[in-house]
């Protein structure tokens, strides 16, 4: 270890505390700590870190960005409840280019499930289905019938290229839970693992922050991060290679994700989008997402806390929010377009700065479990390069069709986490029985209202007071029903299982049939 | 007690088994018994059976409806979205007739809260906000500002006649809450306690249900009840000899609801209209609300579980559902037509059959807790009169101002419980305090975005993940703000009070001024 010359370097980058620590600490630590350091490039981290101050000065007069915000205009929107008509043509286009190998998926799962309560990739998780599947198998269950569906539709046999950005949390664990599950039945030559990079966590005057006297704060330089590791992994070389040019871009959180969508990907090209989002309609002005929208005339998100609650009210003539466009994570890039960004416009990205409570040592080497922020995260963000676009689209879908995301563990009242993730589904898979001609009946043989009861909104009490089976039907939950994405990607092909046939739920539909579970009495 | 008379009457309408355990009881219970039957008109009940049954299976051919329904036409629609422009003038409408004593509002509260986990009237229930108001107090508090806001508008001073229908269940109760808390304000004599009927479960072949061998199984005869009682009590008789011409008439478990809503009377007396209801738009198909609509031309509503899913999906060219108009038991009457339902209509009101699992002594004396539905509950609901009207208009709101009802008791991911009703009310009130002009700031000082965090739908998660606020930041509780309806009824005349201030919550605005709360660590 040529230590002078690391704080040679560190001192020339006004960093040197990083090693005030370097005589108690261990040989393995100092080894370690070495490592680390050697492994970074200050002056680039001093120039990200001075940009991304510049830039978040900048953009915190908000009073601004509102006044310089444009709605989606209609001419760039597709819509999946106003342009029914177009639907059956966009999923021909995008089933055929399917067939033709020119799509592949990209999924950002280089987060933990840090707030969901678990230490390991959420991509990972169980939610309680009752096939116990992850969301990792639903998504590449859903890429093999999507594999299907284009070679029935258009003869060809074809592949589905499945990149998973992770990170250095999650590379290992990834890779591992994959090879045990065989990849679910995909070929490993299809399925690319990349990782995202990290950045250190840096104090409010740009010096990094050591979490231990032996190590730094370091965490993913954000879900943007994809398009230094796509340069880094020359992960575009490979689509390009494979002859890959449209590329759907998803976060691993969302239980319903239409992972390829037909239908998205077929709009897009038809619109000859270099660049598209889909996006779900925001109807209350205080929900926390982001709106996709024109900021002086360029595309971008507009995160819910950078917006007043004077814009987020705004209404149209037709009583809609104007700023309803509401961000999901889900993305359609050309590979022409994606290649611009690596070897152009990624290095111009600014970071956005995340002000974060960033346990630390101090200078007396005491830990510290800081009350107030004191600190920034240096983040990129997946939507950053929507400016760059050339063709910006929006596809507005669904929530109950396409977006249930699994964020938090479940607690009272709680948004967003299993038990809402698992609802969604059975759900949405309950009205595809339903709308294939099948029905559900009771233990008395009696037909189940499509409707299932879940709490009586508007219902007039009296006719549900004080009667035995009230809070039994109060309960909010569905009619337990899954269909696994092997049988059908989106609802599809079920009228042959289900027609005018009566189930009793739990029902399972999958590869082997159609099952009806015997009740937990749950 | 002539129970040879009582036996003669009870065998003539086929009910004598109601005798059957006579001689077992001991002789009070005898007394109890008696006195219950000789109220009874088994003739009527019997009649009530029949037609009620007969309508059932009639109505039980769901296809038939599905077909037959119509969407509400635009032009009897009023909306708080689409018709930004006309609000005003409604509103001015509203409270000039408030002004002439010639509103009245009437609150449907005889359910108990069985489903909410407690035995006294729902209207008493504390859901927890910072003043612990009850929802019978926020109603109360909301008729005297919105006197005064008539008064100031207007010049003259002016009375809100209150109607409470209670029931059997809740009539004592109900009264000795409000005459303990000295009416809330009101004069006594402007609160009209009146109580709906009851009626006995019976089994399907019509026969009266004992739930005990000297007890007749009763429960109220649903809020359609209310027609019945106005007679019984001579309630449109009082309407009549104090001049009201308009009623505005509520279920006592929406904490958001507008008592009385200037803008809702005033467009349905714009309109002519001697009947309308104030809806929220459905946007889920499969949400669980009855839907306001026109059947063979006549307006009534259709209960989610009577509808059919392909129905509930349909859409029209906005995209939006054909069947949106969300029924929330809000509802305008004029006093004439409510006397046409009186004399006229209410006596050819058919009861509506629930079939229930009904606790009874079967032929043996047992007691028998059924595991399916053994006998039907006649009830009647307050919509059925919508039919009679000769102009029908319906007025859509926002859910997220005006309803969110109290229902169950809270339970994971819950909905309609005490804890989303009170974070509809304080959200709520956040925003009118942010588009007051004020702001709300941490414990550092820093203004919090207007879009509090609840859980970040559609956030990249790698911008929060791994670090240590992010339990915190993402509970779902919205800030603590709660304005008294004596200082605002619906948001106005806040300006004077918060306009460029800054606040910590939990922030309380009432008649005694503004005040921050300590926190409470929670």
């Amino acid at each position: 270890m040529n230590v002078s010359d690391l704080r040679l370097r560190l001192s020339q980058a006004g960093q040197e505390h990083l090693l005030q620590f370097w005589n108690e600490l261990e040989e393995a630590q100092q080894v370690e700590l070495y490592a680390e350091l050697q492994a970074m490039n200050f002056e680039e981290l001093n120039i990200f870190f001075r940009k991304a101050t510049e830039g978040f000065n900048q953009s915190s007069q908000q009073e601004k960005v509102d006044a310089r915000m444009e709605p989606v205009p209609r001419e760039v929107l597709g819509s999946a409840t106003r342009d029914q008509d177009q639907l059956q043509a966009w999923e021909s286009e995008g089933l055929l280019h399917i067939s033709q190998n020119r799509v592949a998926v990209l999924l950002l799962a280089g987060g933990q499930g840090t707030r969901l309560g678990v230490t390991y990739p959420k991509g990972m998780y169980d939610v309680g289905l009752p096939s116990h599947k992850t969301l990792f198998q639903l998504q590449a269950e859903r890429i093999l019938k999507l594999q299907q569906l284009a070679e029935k539709c258009h003869g060809n046999r074809c592949t589905i290229p499945w990149y998973i950005m992770t990170s250095g949390r999650t590379m290992q664990s990834t890779e591992e839970f994959f090879a045990k599950h065989r990849y679910f039945g995909l070929k490993k030559e299809n399925v690319i693992f990349f990782q995202q990079g990290m950045l250190p966590a840096m104090s409010f005057d740009g010096k990094i922050i050591l979490e231990e006297k032996s190590k730094v704060s370091m965490a993913p330089d954000g879900n943007g991060g994809l398009y230094r590791a796509l340069a880094a992994w020359d992960i575009v070389g490979d689509m390009e290679r494979r002859g890959v040019v449209s590329v759907h871009v998803y976060c691993v959180d969302n239980i319903l994700v239409r992972v390829a969508d037909p239908r998205f990907i077929g709009f897009c090209i038809q619109q000859g989008a270099d660049c598209g989002a889909k996006v779900v309609e925001k109807t209350n002005p205080t929900e926390p997402v982001g709106v996709v929208c024109r900021v002086d005339g360029v595309y971008q998100v507009v995160e819910y806390s950078e917006i007043s609650l004077a814009t987020a009210q705004r209404r149209g003539p037709d009583g809609r929010l104007l700023f309803n466009a509401g961000n999901i994570a889900n993305h359609f890039f050309t590979v022409p377009f994606l290649r611009d960004i690596v070897n152009v416009h990624e290095p111009q990205l600014q970071h956005h700065v995340a002000q974060k409570k960033i346990p630390c040592v101090d200078s007396q080497g005491q830990h510290v479990k800081p009350d107030k922020p004191n600190g920034i995260k240096m983040e990129k963000f997946v939507f950053d390069i929507f400016q760059f676009a050339k063709k910006f689209v929006v596809y507005e879908v669904l929530r109950e069709d396409e977006f249930s995301p699994l964020k938090n563990a479940d607690s009272q009242n709680g948004k967003d986490n299993p038990t809402t993730a698992r609802h969604a589904l059975m759900s949405l898979h309950h009205c595809w029985v339903l709308n294939a001609g099948g029905h559900f009946i009771d233990e008395n043989g009696c037909r189940l209202p499509a409707i299932p009861r879940t709490g009586a909104h508007g219902q007039p009490e009296a006719v549900t007071a004080g009667v035995a089976d009230n809070l039994k039907d109060a309960s909010d939950d569905p009619i337990q029903c899954e269909v696994s994405p092997l049988t059908s990607y989106a609802g599809e092909g079920l009228e042959s299982l289900v027609a005018h046939r009566e189930f009793h739920a739990p029902l399972i539909i999958d590869e082997h049939g159609v099952h009806e579970l015997v009740k937990n009495g749950l």
